[in-house]
């Protein structure tokens, strides 16, 4: 089989193929060196629109690529899967489950994950920030309709109908919005004995108002049009427990079956892979040019970098700012193998958005604000544009305009190992048979 | 909230949503009787295109239908996601894990499970019986080329890259097929280190013959056919064990990480439920009505039920007989109900239909025989009609064609829990690094 050199050019290593990862490699592919990604999974993933696989409006494959067919044209790139365990920054290369790697140039783009605060929630409250996290959330949420229509007790059926959502931030507000409209229009029809519509979907929110990046005039209209779907927004409110039987607040006890995170996320094992001192969210301070401090050849993108934007923030840990910080620490690499220098990194804030249900979202562009229906087109529009390739954005336009017409939805499978176990307290359930008394024998 | 009627009506339990219970419920659409349609999953699956998520062609959601959704303006049915645990024929009712239900007729549809003729190989070799199944298949068939790409020897390497499916009747010529033009379409350029043509895909069938419910001379199409995709087909050659090393034959051993089950499948726990005597594959021999002896209110249809067809043959269990037998069943119980009586059973066999890869299919009307790329076509234009409803074929057939045009394919995601362990003797692999001697420091 063909090898498409045998000199040795430098070695560019990737850890992750998020957004940063994907884009670094991408603007690497006319250089003369030899990249290899290394991450646990064999696709890249599309967060944003991850929640619609949660909610079953998408299947899990409209919304992932394979990272090899990503690059299958692009020759300088090897794909290897892999799960890293370690960071040797002495003898430059990376320790997986498969072996070690040597690098010459590091780019670590390893992401974030769920953050409970250090509470033991992550079994009962699942976050959203891969497809398995989806695709149990889906499960849950169905799962908690069909245990409502065989619950024993209507205190029981109460519980399985209450939707608690934590944290009001784009995630937290997608979530609620998308589980009213699924309980309200698609479900409608579907049971005998519980009007699904009669779900309770509440948003727990510590701060003062939702989506706080967002100007308070888009924060009140996301309010208006959650509650419009019927969702109940409870701000200023702190969670203190997550149990099996429900979430207890500091606005009083809500009895509820499924639990949704969306309050914070944490960057990944990366520090301890670089012996490194973090921020409280595990993010690491780099330099101008995204490289670490006495390591000009590891660079830390992404989620996993904590980066000074503007006004005392930090540049947010949204998409778009990824895939400029793995543009840039391609650039940097480009050019000093060219014996040039680069610029220092300047994010480019091109906006914020979300959704609410399919009828409306906010938009911040600054000096530009844009809510209700039109916005909602817009935020449509744009997410189906940056989906990579061809298929996705066709079938994925298809689902939405299906979905749209008929309020229908086309992934609402119960799918996974088995039915999680029912809570202890919960006793033995005897379905309730109306005509019992009055059979013919 | 509206309840239907209150007037008792007579009671038709149905347990299991496949082909069977699914055209029993719809039969009695019009039926003045109270349908509980009771399974333990909540979608109902189209079986016959199921190989073709376990090859990344279509996503699971593209081959599935919610139960309720399906049932959602038929109001006489209500579902109820339940595992059946035991039938009680004396008191008329079915016990389950969320309580019991009464019956005054029960259709048992419970279909048919892998059988592996009473060894231990269900973890080693995963049949094709359910959408768990398929993705698993799927996530091994995938990952034997990752590990292939990262094997530490050639020979480890060779075992990844060997495929063993078992059983030659239509799923194992269909899983072939479909495993090779995998190989040798759509991975072609997606690796570095292999050459994903190079995987071998061997055939195993005991018999004399593939595809023996066919005629001889459509078997030896298909084995020509499979060959040009460069299957090998080994006939007359039994299975004698499946090791996490490969597979020991009567013809020899094939060091293979990746063995997939086509050769058997057996009725589930219905004999035990219902405390009777079955044949060896577990099935239910009924009377002419589909009814079991002594109990004129319960069917037995689908993959459970022994029935006798011609030449000392059974019906076979393929969807269009499954289908048969539910309708037959509801059209007893209507005529019963009204006070007449029903003709017994009578099979009719449309024909027998399986596809080799993307431009190959056998069909045998009976008189009438097809092979090649026009029975291709009309295997494809017959599967799509069969799908329910108007999302799933317009998003299959769209799926199809995309995948004829352009050799990709849309699922392409190892999804679930973790990578399954590596065989026990495999040492811990470094990573072949050819630039290791030359780098620049």
């Amino acid at each position: 089989m063909e090898q498409p050199q045998n000199t040795p050019r430098p070695r560019v290593v990737i850890i992750g193929a998020g957004f940063a990862g994907l884009s670094a490699a991408k603007a690497l592919r006319k250089a003369d060196v030899d990249i290899e990604i290394v991450d646990r999974r064999n696709y890249h993933l599309f967060q944003p629109l991850l929640y619609q696989v949660a909610t079953a409006d998408l299947s899990p494959a409209d919304i992932a690529w394979p990272i090899r067919s990503i690059f299958s044209r692009q020759k300088n790139v090897t794909v290897t899967l892999s799960e890293v365990q370690d960071i040797d920054l002495a003898a430059r290369r990376i320790v997986t489950d498969t072996g070690t790697i040597p690098y010459d140039f590091l780019i670590v783009a390893s992401g974030a994950h769920n953050f409970y605060f250090g509470n033991d929630w992550a079994d009962r409250a699942p976050g959203l920030k891969n497809l398995r996290d989806a695709t149990s959330i889906r499960r849950r949420i169905l799962l908690a309709f069909e245990r409502a229509e065989v619950a024993a007790t209507p205190e029981e059926q109460r519980r399985q109908l209450n939707f608690v959502v934590v944290g009001g931030g784009p995630t937290g507000v997608e979530m609620a919005g998308a589980i009213a409209e699924l309980a309200r229009f698609t479900l409608a029809r579907d049971f005998r004995r519980i009007r699904p519509a009669d779900a309770r979907v509440i948003l727990v929110e510590a701060g003062p108002r939702l989506l706080p990046a967002f100007p308070e005039e888009l924060s009140d209209k996301a309010r208006t049009s959650l509650e419009k779907l019927g969702v109940e927004v409870w701000c200023d409110t702190r969670v203190e427990d997550i149990s099996p039987d429900g979430v207890a607040t500091s606005a009083g006890a809500i009895p509820a079956a499924t639990t949704i995170w969306g309050a914070g996320v944490k960057v990944k094992n990366t520090a301890s892979w670089l012996d490194i001192e973090t921020d409280r969210s595990g993010r690491i301070a780099v330099a101008p040019d995204l490289t670490l401090p006495d390591h000009p050849e590891v660079f830390v993108t992404g989620d996993a970098a904590k980066v000074p934007w503007k006004d005392g923030q930090d540049v947010p840990g949204i998409a778009p700012a990824a895939k400029q910080q793995g543009r840039h620490a391609a650039q940097v690499i480009a050019n000093r193998l060219a014996g040039e220098t680069t610029k220092p990194f300047r994010y480019r804030h091109a906006g914020n958005l979300a959704t609410i249900g399919r009828h409306a979202a906010v938009i911040d562009f600054g000096r530009f604000r844009l809510s209700g229906f039109l916005a909602w087109w817009l935020w449509g529009i744009a997410h189906i544009y940056f989906l990579i390739g061809v298929r996705q954005p066709i079938f994925v336009g298809l689902s939405w305009l299906w979905s749209y017409i008929t309020y229908s939805k086309g992934a609402r499978l119960i799918t996974g190992d088995r039915q999680p176990p029912a809570p202890p307290d919960t006793p033995p359930i005897q379905l309730p048979q109306p005509e019992q008394g009055a059979r013919p024998h």
